[in-house]
């Protein structure tokens, strides 16, 4: 485990990792791994949870983050990524990229000798699909669950359904027709489901994938840099709000999960987001715990 | 003592605070109350001063500060604060924010289960005030003087009246119609004053504000996001400028204070603010010291 | 040496600093000489690699660094330089400032009363010059060589010529007619020249420049700021490109060095770049080490 750059990369390693978050989590570890080290985050989209998580992951392991905006890398455009892979290389001990275009980040990892992950890319972000697992594992003991997936089938999507084919869950993600997770993903889980007995759903109804779920899971609509599609994807999404009523069809005791920032009134409702079955908070918590057993993975010696 | 949102919040500790200040500036507390601790500083405006200040301060007690511009933020729209207050809870330690509204920061301090600590709102300023004050005790050896604020009755003028109906200050506030102090914020002061002794007077007069005072206080005419009532403020404030004439008025040793940054020719002279009377480059690093000793009081272990 | 504005004020230190360099990249200085202090980094003009090698270098030497954009400091307009430096004076140890113009550092300087360092203005780079000669050294052994400039007589090359000047170099600028480097640094240098044998000169034709040199040179045409010019730019630079072909003028073991970002197809081409003479990487990550040097020597107690 070099990258992180999707969750294939940690495929042999997400039980390990959510086993390293939890002891962070209770205060077992307490190695500073990255002692005089220093982490660049790059951020080509700006991020309040993301940043914080992993700026304080960075600091608790007794290392340093160097905050990057985008608009001082101009990745992809302007200086050559492999040029910035190149010259980071020199300087840093390990890259935390979130970029627009996954490949772009492939191409860092590609150039550079240090550590590359995968802070969110238009195609996946492993770092919440593992801070997914281990509040999944908080609340319902393991993966012998059903996990309801209800709206875009974007890179939190796509990310999910990998983890899930890891993990042998049985996901089940309803999209509206044009806004289906990646066949690409989709084949890629398919195929390692085989072996772990996971069970993959695409279905363009709600109800049918939130029926009996343990787990009902949903993201924002309109994703940064779509605004301008606000009309047509109020639309398509109108009836995969996870509301009360849909959460009807779950479980009694299903827990609702977001990866926020949440628009009430839009994918989920307050009753549901506010409501006592609501996880988001321990969710948004364990990025930080997860985030810093990814590091620990990394940059603990041999 | 918890968040810091109004100089009422201190004000049963404001000479601790002060006393503690002034021991920092000697050297005689060297204890790292923030080690492994993180504080959030949110700006939705830009600022030299309380940015460097507050992130050297807490640097200086062993922390680490993350600084959060309000563009990655969007405070009071998109995200709730309410949401962004639960979140920053589960990572960070505490809080420091610049926002434009006080409402905000209430509301975030009120879903926050970390200390906040307001770094300049529409109504208060009390990280400056307590600065301000120990730059009067160390110029004057107490409280027992006259302040003359001049100009515009702005957050860090409603501070001001704040902390001197704390301290039993003779208080006098010159400002021209329409730009007095606001009434809730003096009223409040007068009711503290029936206590302390304090004399509160709000006035369109500067020489009368001026008369025999001790110290000479004023700030720019037109704060940030005020730039379109140009025209209007510098008429509106043309009888208001702090220059040698206005200073002859006060007692021959009054000291003159200004927060900074100041714009020569308006609210003041360079005759006065570059003069010898003038204490504004310590007033200035004494944001240093009382912020350590507010972040010192909030986190040390009781 | 309190500042370092200008290669003129590390006229007696450089080789001492390249050793310091030196001694750093080997790891045989260990000392954490900025423990506890504080450098201010503002930047009016953004940079990764300025930002990146100065901010690791502190962390490295156990400091804190704070990254200022200049949008939240304005200098030269707004708030006085003076003002700004007697305020920042107050709060942290050092200053490095990357600058529109070159007579805003000089008066930071002028009302600082701790150090500054220029990291880039119009008129110089001093702590790119200075890796450049580390880079030098470790591939030429010493500075008995020919080194040659082809292109913009712009800030890098100023401070090339000046630090060739104080290093007995013998440096030859090829510059189109109306991109020469400044009269006012030549002049300088020349004088510089007289006591220590180095050779300058300055000319349009870029064969006689590389011709039977050491180490051949270039930085890109069209700098920030300057998109404008873009077209007029590409015409008068378009003979100076430093490809395969102007290579072979030079030494046949001529190492090609660049301060980077670079537009391939532009300044230089793949082939040269990219190339086994190519050492722009170790020239970047020289950065590292002489800032790290310009630091010690600074900050380094007596």
């Amino acid at each position: 485990m070099k990258h992180v750059l999707s969750v294939c990369d940690i495929k042999d390693e997400v039980e390990e990792l959510i086993d390293i978050a939890e002891k962070f989590k209770n205060g077992k570890i307490k190695e500073k791994v990255l002692k005089d080290k220093v982490l660049a985050m790059i951020f080509e989209k700006p991020s309040t949870r993301t940043r914080v998580s992993f700026e304080v992951a960075v600091l608790q392991l007794g290392g340093n983050a160097l905050y990057l905006p985008s608009s001082e890398l101009q990745l992809g455009r302007g200086e050559l990524i492999a040029d910035t892979a190149k010259v980071m290389s020199r300087y840093v001990d390990g890259i935390m990229i979130r970029a627009n275009r996954h490949k772009d980040v492939i191409e860092l990892a590609k150039h550079s000798t240090i550590p590359v992950i995968n802070g969110l890319t238009d195609e996946e972000h492993p770092c919440q699909a593992l801070a997914d697992m281990q509040t999944i594992k908080e609340y319902k003991g393991g993966f012998n669950i059903k996990l309801a997936f209800v709206g875009d089938g974007n890179n939190v999507c796509n990310s999910l359904i990998l983890i899930s084919s890891i993990l042998g869950i049985d996901i089940s993600v309803a999209s509206p027709k044009g806004y289906e997770p990646s066949n690409k993903i989709v084949n890629k889980a398919l195929k390692i489901a085989k072996k772990t007995g996971a069970k993959i759903n695409i279905t363009s109804d709600a109800i049918e994938a939130v029926k009996g779920a343990d787990v009902v899971y949903t993201d924002v609509w309109i994703s940064m840099g779509q605004e301008n599609e606000r009309k047509t994807r109020l639309k398509a999404f109108k009836k995969y709000q996870v509301n009360k009523k849909l959460m009807s069809h779950a479980k009694e005791d299903a827990i609702f999960m977001h990866c926020l920032p949440a628009v009430r009134g839009e994918e989920t409702t307050s009753d549901v987001i506010d409501g006592p079955n609501s996880v988001v908070w321990d969710q948004a918590e364990n990025r930080l715990h997860t985030q810093k057993a990814i590091l620990y993975k990394i940059f603990k010696e041999p």
